[in-house]
């Protein structure tokens, strides 16, 4: 039987870590608000709003979980506090950002120091600070990315299905892009899609086709595909346990590719295979990218290749670690994320291939699994 | 011809607002971040992620949007692009915050003010912190309240049409709510029905059967739908142009209500009646509160009505101003907000009724407009 990613069992260690990193670091509390952290930590997918729900992980003492009345239950239901995590509930009246400064220890010989979750927003920042004004506040980043990074095996096989359902929507992709329709129809046939394979969200569906597939992230927009276009395809969303898919694939519709497409994209092809194949732990991040990017340079085509080679993946779609110059954090195995080199040609069309990695004990392993080729679709 | 909510003569007049607020304010600038702050006076509905993106309204000069550089088209397709603001874009490698820090007027006597979006990340806003360690970072939202609570014509036109959309979803609950159903089922076959609609997303589908119903934000679950369930739906998604709709109706599925149940809905029927009603200019947020909670606790109900009885709404689905006791804010003509009070029995159940409502010059006028009686559904 496969553990689910938020068993019991994978938040009850959860919790124990980072109890532990939390006394070993500078701060006296981390707070985390609705997102990946608090839902990696409590099983618990909080609504994100203005009325403050955050889990509060003190350096000596227990985990408390703050939440409005209204969403009481709600908290009191999760993972967490099922392994005894206290949920407390405040009224519409009260001010929660006392309750959570009190719940912080009080060092004798300086002022509190509070990390906050990356993701938490300003105005529940500003009433941490309004409620503390000597604590120092700092960021949790450096300790929830220590413990979202390296995956367990049952966020792995999380991943490994999140892929496999984006997998089946590329594989339709013969049925939902054709010659003569919209890049915004095409869009929605394919948002259906990816809610039809498991997903419970659907994230992003950009469908760049000719010139819009030379703008990274242009989504989608009413101009009609013809035939011969080249078309940048990277789709992904959410699964009820909460890991998300990413993954991109470039199609040629009703025509075969010029032989300058193929070249440009023989280009490409290489050196996302050879960035793939390049993952194993003790290489760095930046050594990953500066293996797609050589080549791809070596190719004449350095400054259309306008972004890193990729993010990190799990509970959100982009988090640690980020596979781009500059980064040289080593990789180890259990570490997922995206190696997606674009070639993008301004006002004429652009490429990209994608997949999802996980390092394993001694190589690599793609969780996404469609032909790397240039596909021509039919049209 | 009705106007758009994000034309070129709507985002000129708020850019325009903004900038007079920004130096009138003790602030040096104002720092946006993607989400309706940003759209609001860009009409630029940007990708929220770990690469900022930001709009920098500096008390003196001209604003600027500054975007990743693999985004720079798409922002420099904007409304606000179109009408003179400047888009600046940044490399991978590039740090943004000081492109930020460096837009900001630097006065002779204190230390710079940088003011920033409410729901700005705190990894941004100590991106910012970082790049001008000295400077003081305070909360954007008086002005930004100010700006979007008062809604325009063209603005309440577009809540209106979201309105219609959510009603319609309604209308049909006869056909999407059964008995033997489950929550889940319940709700992702309302999705659908919002979808058709004619919004861009689903927000939210509460699906609240018998004693979930009492939960006021349980969402949906795996119960299955009985024969005399009072069941509490509340319902919204996001129109194309951005503004938002919310909805709540409570029903009784396959069965007339007990006497009981008759007897608190009326009085929660008669609590929402007078609270619609008691809005005009004038008024306060707080007073509108009372009205309803006046009602419900004279019945006995009043420690059952657990929240608030509304929020505002427009491109966020809330948004001020907040309708609760200790918000004396004045209501003015176009701001907009749901009045939604609610009596949960815990595990028992629960009933809601949400419309939202626009103040007027002299009265108010209702965006949802579906009988607010306890509905009976054949089931």
């Amino acid at each position: 039987m496969t553990l689910a990613p938020d068993s019991p069992e994978e938040i009850r260690a959860r919790l124990d870590k980072v109890a532990r990193l939390v006394a070993e670091s500078a701060a006296d509390a981390v707070v985390l608000t609705p997102g990946a952290d608090l839902r990696y930590l409590t099983g618990y997918d909080a609504m994100l709003s203005e009325r403050l729900t955050c889990l509060v992980v003190p350096a000596s003492g227990t985990p408390m979980l703050i939440a409005p009345t209204l969403e009481k239950s709600l908290a009191a239901a999760s993972v967490a506090a099922g392994l005894g995590v206290e949920v407390r509930g405040w009224d519409e009246t009260d001010n929660p950002s006392d309750m959570v400064v009190d719940l912080v220890p009080r060092p004798t010989d300086r002022p509190r120091a509070i990390a906050v979750a990356d993701r938490m927003w300003a105005q529940h920042l500003f009433g941490i600070h309004y409620a503390a004004p000597d604590a120092k506040l700092t960021s949790a980043a450096t300790i929830m990315a220590a413990m979202r990074m390296v995956k367990s095996e049952v966020e792995v096989e999380a991943l490994a299905r999140a892929g496999d359902a984006i997998d089946s929507v590329h594989a339709q992709m013969g049925e939902l892009l054709k010659v003569g329709m919209a890049e915004r129809q095409v869009a929605h046939e394919i948002a259906a899609a990816i809610r039809a394979s498991g997903h419970a969200t659907v994230d992003f569906t950009i469908v760049g086709s000719g010139p819009n597939g030379a703008s990274p992230h242009h989504e989608y927009a009413d101009r009609v595909i013809s035939a011969g276009d080249v078309v940048v395809v990277d789709i992904g969303g959410t699964m009820p346990d909460g890991y998300c898919s990413d993954s991109t694939r470039t199609y040629v519709v009703g025509g075969e590719p010029t032989k300058e497409v193929s070249e440009f994209y023989d280009v490409l092809q290489s050196a996302q295979e050879a960035a793939v194949q390049f993952v194993r732990p003790g290489v760095t991040a930046e050594e990953i990218d500066a293996t797609a990017r050589e080549i791809i340079t070596t190719a004449g085509h350095g400054e259309h290749f306008l972004h890193r080679t990729g993010h990190g993946i799990g509970l959100e779609v982009h988090e640690h670690p980020y596979i781009v110059e500059g980064n040289d954090r080593t990789i180890e195995a259990g570490m997922a994320f995206s190696i997606e080199p674009g070639i993008y040609l301004e006002g004429r069309y652009g490429a990209r291939i994608e997949d999802i990695v996980v390092c394993t004990d001694d190589s690599v392993r793609r969780l996404n699994n469609r032909d790397h080729a240039l596909v021509a679709l039919p049209g």
